[in-house]
């Protein structure tokens, strides 16, 4: 299968595809510095939890590859710098604080190098990063096929595709695996407002795969439950706590307390690098408010009254009671997960 | 309280506000016959059922107002073919068939008049059926803050407000009529996809008229149910069944199954003209599926892939089960709804 890539590394450059202008307009954006992946996680040209983790792989090793011959604690010390600035674009994020410290460990047990060593073994290792995240996609979706059949129509929120990450994405990934099995699975996207990732992007690359995806409003997911259309919801995760709560793009508890009401079983696609055991219950993970003007604006066209009081959280967290298994690249979670999770993750 | 007029009967005209345009333009366009009408409803100019209804009442009026002398028969013709046409502009409303219905009896009943004067009479009937939801609207409001306290937080969904109807409107009348008392009652408005009612109209007309009112993404009611920030959910309706089921804006249902999950009282505000006995359960409503570009246009920008499939109905049916009490303007009518509806509309 060929997928559309959210990033390209190539010249030392991290050319981004510019996700807010999709799916009307493809542009890819060259970042040459730590500050140019800051802004593309921040403003989000770029998002989805993996994703960003791989921006910030690249966006580490963007900050010190101009560094002349230095002593290793001037290297770390600029490390620690870039790393500090990228950690403040997203805070919900787990992959983000991940790839940052993973970098910046790479870079510590590299003290006896050269300089030179470091920025090169540094690049690949955000190259390792990247390429992780395919095999990962790929574990997730191979486990999530042993639960699913022929036939069967999932729900989806958000993106948690092929562009929130690479290749086969964390969510999609059964899906496009069926699909190269062939099997006949369906999708309804839910659009995923105020940003409309289910409508821009995962109705954009599925269909572009040849997936048989129905496009709807978030309002309209219980109806379609309601009808007995909907088998499954599966949907990514940018952090699962200790406890199994998790959290997804605003919206995901809701559709999670609908599955639960309809007696839908819920899934989350979690990568290994969203389980964070540090972070104990969905009450520690803090959610990030995102400008207003994501609400009120549509490309520039007011669509409520001026200085109208809104509020917009990007992230909301899903209870662990609600969530019928969590599948990630290393088996399948199932409750308790407080347990479960310490056996493969403590 | 001074209440935008969604309305306005002046000289055998019906002056209609642009709902569509509404909050950055305030555009009323005359309608001048029973056709006019039809469209305004279709194209939704104006929503909301009792607004529909007073608005079928005169175009029925208007279908009618240029006849020449002529025979019983042949006028109660006309008023037959102009109803059939105007019951083709929504399906799910009870209001418009109603209106229709009232009309038409009203006209059969004056048979022994001469035309003039039925049509002088069919006039004052229209503009009685626009008077008959004010008195019905603050029945409501009265019924409902028996049941509300000052300090209290509502959260509601598309639109019921003095642009659904006239004046205090359904769900928003105790808001208005508890403001006129001095009571501090705050609102969440949910922005309500695809038109968007509820950033466009009840934030815009709670908002003029000076109350606290938070607009949200669909997606976000959930969230801030689990907030603690929500004492209770008030929606208007289209159409309550004899069990109590109820037909309402697309997304009601969902924010049913939420408000239960958060045990947070569900209220339906219920003018007498949505009660229909004659449709037994929620399953024989009909529910109007609407044009695919309303989900993926905005304002003639594309925000979905080109040819990708969309469902859009437009309105969804909340079990009885899910609703805490049906507010009317006769009373207010608890569980169980069978029996009780009965014996106030039976």
């Amino acid at each position: 299968m060929e997928f559309i890539k959210p990033v390209e590394w190539k010249d030392n450059t991290l050319y981004v595809l510019n996700q807010l202008k999709l799916p009307m307009i493809t542009e890819y954006n060259p970042k040459q510095t730590a500050e140019d992946v800051f802004h593309a996680i921040r403003d989000m040209e770029l998002r989805g939890a993996p994703l960003i983790g791989i921006a910030a792989g690249y966006g580490m090793y963007l900050g010190i590859k101009d560094m002349g011959d230095t002593d290793h604690e001037s290297f770390m010390k600029k490390m620690k710098q870039k790393g500090e600035m990228l950690a403040k674009a997203r805070p919900t994020a787990s992959n983000l604080f991940r790839a940052i410290e993973r970098m910046t460990q790479r870079a510590e047990d590299l003290k006896a190098e050269p300089v030179e060593t470091k920025k090169r073994l540094l690049e690949l290792e955000a190259i390792k990063i990247q390429r992780e995240e395919v095999e990962i996609n790929l574990r997730i979706g191979e486990n999530f096929l042993t639960l699913l059949k022929d036939g069967m129509t999932i729900l989806t929120h958000c993106n948690a595709g092929c562009l929130a990450t690479v290749d086969y994405g964390t969510a999609t990934s059964p899906v496009y695996l069926a699909k190269e099995r062939g099997w006949n699975i369906r999708v309804y996207a839910d659009e995923t407002r105020p940003y409309l990732q289910g409508a821009r992007l995962t109705a954009y690359e599925l269909s572009m795969a040849g997936i048989d995806v129905t496009l709807i409003c978030d309002n309209m997911a219980g109806m379609v439950m309601s009808q007995g259309k909907i088998d499954a919801v599966i949907v990514g995760t940018d952090r699962v706590a200790a406890n199994g709560d998790i959290a997804n793009k605003i919206g995901t508890m809701s559709v999670a307390i609908l599955a639960s009401h309809f007696n839908i079983p819920f899934y989350i696609a979690a990568p290994s690098t969203t389980v964070d055991i540090n972070t104990r219950t969905g009450r520690d993970i803090p959610i990030e408010e995102r400008n207003t003007d994501e609400v009120t604006n549509w490309y520039g066209r007011r669509i409520a009254p001026e200085e109208i009081k809104v509020y917009n959280p990007a992230f909301d967290v899903t209870h662990h009671e609600l969530i019928t298994a969590i599948v990630t690249d290393k088996g399948i979670i199932y409750p308790p997960f407080c347990e479960n999770i310490k056996k493969i993750f403590g």
